[in-house]
């Protein structure tokens, strides 16, 4: 067992230093951008980490390979941020970790700077104990996830050779709730789109022209209305195209899962649970596609008719929809409203964005699996691990699975109710220490023994920067 | 006749350093709105200018009471100004005026700085070259006219003995268009809200709890598409209430206007006209009420179910609507939508806003009406005059016949198409030299001849600030 000696109080010093560089991807500047992901590749002195150019945010890349025939993994994660939201809503400010009771509060301390860098800290215990690490380890952190990853599948293509591994695993994600160890089978998916709709040139005097033209907010409020049915399902034809009934089976394993919807719903202060028909709560959040207006923008608090009115709209998606059909089924069904006379006299656009992602599943069965169960069991002794989803998306796990043959592992310890994306974004504490031990477990788990990982085509084409591998074996390493 | 010999450059010079000063009513510092104050107090030296407080945001007060036994006029307009909307869109800087041929550019060139500072150079130009006005004239000019004018009402009845006086002219409001002359005979009411819907207690990631809760942002969107019908008539029940039938006496009237549908949608980059159902776009802007979505804000390009979602809506109304009737009716349709099950789960909340205005007349054969069509006709020789509505709203005209028992005359230069609460806003530099030639008229046909004003209690009761007058009558100013 590693000793993980540093007090929380270290821990939560140096992580501080990452949380304090404001690494928004939607809206920061290069330079903060190119600090944060430079402050992890320092971190990964001991994998030759460096900081390599996407052709926007660049990543962090690093690779420690002296295990010998031991399988290969790729850890993955993201340095890149959500915008803050409404200053005014956070306790602290975003960018100065703060702990407050069992808590660390801050923008990302869960998503995903927290996660990332308790697997650094247990790659470096590794190091400085052992000498090495029990299996061959691949770094790759992002800094665009938080914007749909629009470099990642470039990148990783003109590195793949470089990427290989046997298995991905993210310390991004999140366990679906504080009370369990979880793990992940499945990803929802994720496109979004614009519908913009254009009136006048300007911006009209509601008095002087009210009432005599379209105004571009009704014609987008209509819209809007008229993707959902009123009882909660989504309205839009084909939406649900391709996806395969839910099994009788499943519906008692999730039913079998310990869930009160008055707490979740108490959680959250709400009154209500409302979503598609047929379907538990539980149900719609692991195995059904869900489509959300995540923003309305148009005039503001004067008597104007705006002359621009945009609406965003995101869907998650679940196995067996196909992104690009979805997004055509949307664009259709605005059309057809169009065509039904919902706009007269104004421009309606839809504008898919470029990300497009289908969900994401991996078995049961898979070693990955077995493996980080039983690593979680053995810092959760006597805790059922809950086998769960992720109603979340992972754009990059579609894109190792397509390009690097790897199945990804989705193994973080941040939890679904941290207040990812929101203000007051926090940890907890403990998880940082459980997670430690946790990836500790797991790596000694796949190196070796029961779980180890079938020898793979990792260990003859990867990493061929065999400089950047101090305890590198170069017969292995090599090309 | 006056002779207004400054050329066009010297009246822009003088008035940039008005439109210079960013006196937003909205959102400007107590500073800023004083100093505009105090520039219209300047200009009325010689009337006793002044700044008097209100409560919120200041008014200018003014009075030159030495024309005997001639009529008492009081001389409305409004110093404050709409907020600049989006900089990117202004072709030059909001606050610094801009001749751009024809026309001079900045927020409050046309509402209503020039239209006020063309009076003061009127008032001005008697008083030096007759040494004194044709008749007696106080002056009110306000700082939240754009703001609903809170504080005016408590002001006007705290100081209605000063302020009385035989007509009101207002130096706000706005031709229909540019080709003609016009007067207003109607403005329309206004009645305003904000619909809240609050959910969740903070903004939740889409893909973690996406389809399980109502999205605050898709049940804004179910309501505000519900306030209208498909076909574009007002859905709320009650709303078209009071509302004597238009006669077809009326509907002639209106359908001899020269008016081309064309090129008013061609003016406006529209396609197509879009309104209540049984009448033309002129009815629809002159007759009938609107309701009007000025503003929907929430969330943002993120994915998110944001946790509020608000929408602003305003109503313009027409005589016979009583405005507390309209709001109690759209507070109670958006009732009837969360009682037949539209808001599961979260809140919604009806905030109207304080200001409720009336819809206000003023009959064709008013001596002031006359007066003002005879004085058009002497700067426009030839050109009908065309006797129009206003579809915006000066809420100050109910309150001065309530309070001061004047009807209020509306002689603005400024235009309908001039970008009013827009970028971009403008004024026809022409209008300038016209208006002051029109009140100039006016002023001449009210205090004498045909036109002359029946005398009345307000050479009575009016300014007893005898000292603020340099050429005045001490037997007949006192109070």
């Amino acid at each position: 067992m590693l000793d993980f000696d540093l007090a929380d109080d270290g821990y939560l010093a140096e992580l501080a230093g990452l949380v304090a560089i404001p690494s928004v991807s939607r809206d920061a500047a290069p330079e903060t951008m190119r600090a944060a992901a430079q402050w992890v590749a320092d971190q990964l002195r001991f994998a030759g980490g460096r900081v390599a150019e996407t052709g926007g945010h660049p990543v962090v890349r690093g690779e420690w390979l002296g295990a010998g025939g031991a399988p290969t993994i790729l850890v993955y994660g993201h340095y890149d941020v959500q915008p803050t939201g409404d200053l005014a809503e956070w306790d602290t400010p975003p960018f100065e970790l703060a702990v407050d009771g069992d808590v660390m509060r801050g923008r990302g301390a869960s998503d995903d700077k927290g996660p990332v860098y308790l697997v650094l800290k247990t790659a470096q215990a590794f190091l400085d104990q052992e000498g090495g690490l029990p299996l061959n380890v691949k770094f790759l952190f992002e800094g665009e996830e938080e914007i749909g990853s629009p470099h990642l599948p470039d990148y990783v293509t003109r590195h793949a050779a470089e990427l290989v591994a046997d298995l991905v695993i993210s310390a991004d994600g999140a366990m679906w709730r504080p009370t369990e160890p979880s793990l992940s089978l499945k990803s929802k998916g994720l496109v979004s789109l614009d519908i913009v709709v254009e009136g006048a040139a300007t911006d009209l005097h509601s008095g002087r022209y009210g009432g005599t033209v379209a105004n571009p907010l009704h014609v987008l409020s209509e819209i809007l209305a008229s993707l959902h049915a009123p009882h909660g399902g989504v309205a839009v034809d084909g939406f649900y195209d391709g996806i395969p009934e839910l099994t009788p089976e499943r519906r008692a394993e999730i039913a079998a899962v310990s869930f009160s919807e008055m707490d979740y719903l108490t959680g959250l202060g709400l009154a209500q649970a409302h979503g598609e028909p047929g379907y538990t709560t539980l149900e719609r959040l692991w195995e059904r596609p869900t489509l959300e207006v995540n923003g309305v923008q148009g005039g503001g608090k004067y008597t104007v008719i705006p002359h621009v009115a945009l609406g965003h709209v995101s869907c998650r998606l679940v196995p067996g929809q196909d992104p690009r059909r979805v997004l055509d089924a949307i664009a259709a069904h605005v059309a057809a409203r169009v065509a039904a006379g919902a706009a007269p006299g104004v421009r309606v656009e839809v504008r898919p964005d470029e990300a497009a992602v289908p969900a994401y599943t991996i078995s049961a069965g898979h070693p990955a699996i077995r493996a980080a169960a039983a690593a979680l069991e053995t810092v959760y002794p006597g805790e059922q691990v809950l086998l769960a989803c992720i109603a979340g998306t992972l754009p990059a796990t579609d894109l190792f699975e397509r390009v690097l043959g790897a199945k990804t592992l989705f193994f973080s310890f941040s939890t679904a109710d941290e207040k990812l994306h929101a203000p007051n974004e926090f940890m907890r504490i403990r998880r940082l220490r459980e997670g430690m031990r946790a990836w500790e477990q797991l790596w000694r788990l796949l190196g070796a023994g029961p779980h180890r990982l079938a020898p793979s085509r990792a260990g003859r084409v990867g990493a061929h920067r065999a400089g950047a591998n101090p305890g590198g074996d170069s017969d292995r390493d090599g090309g």
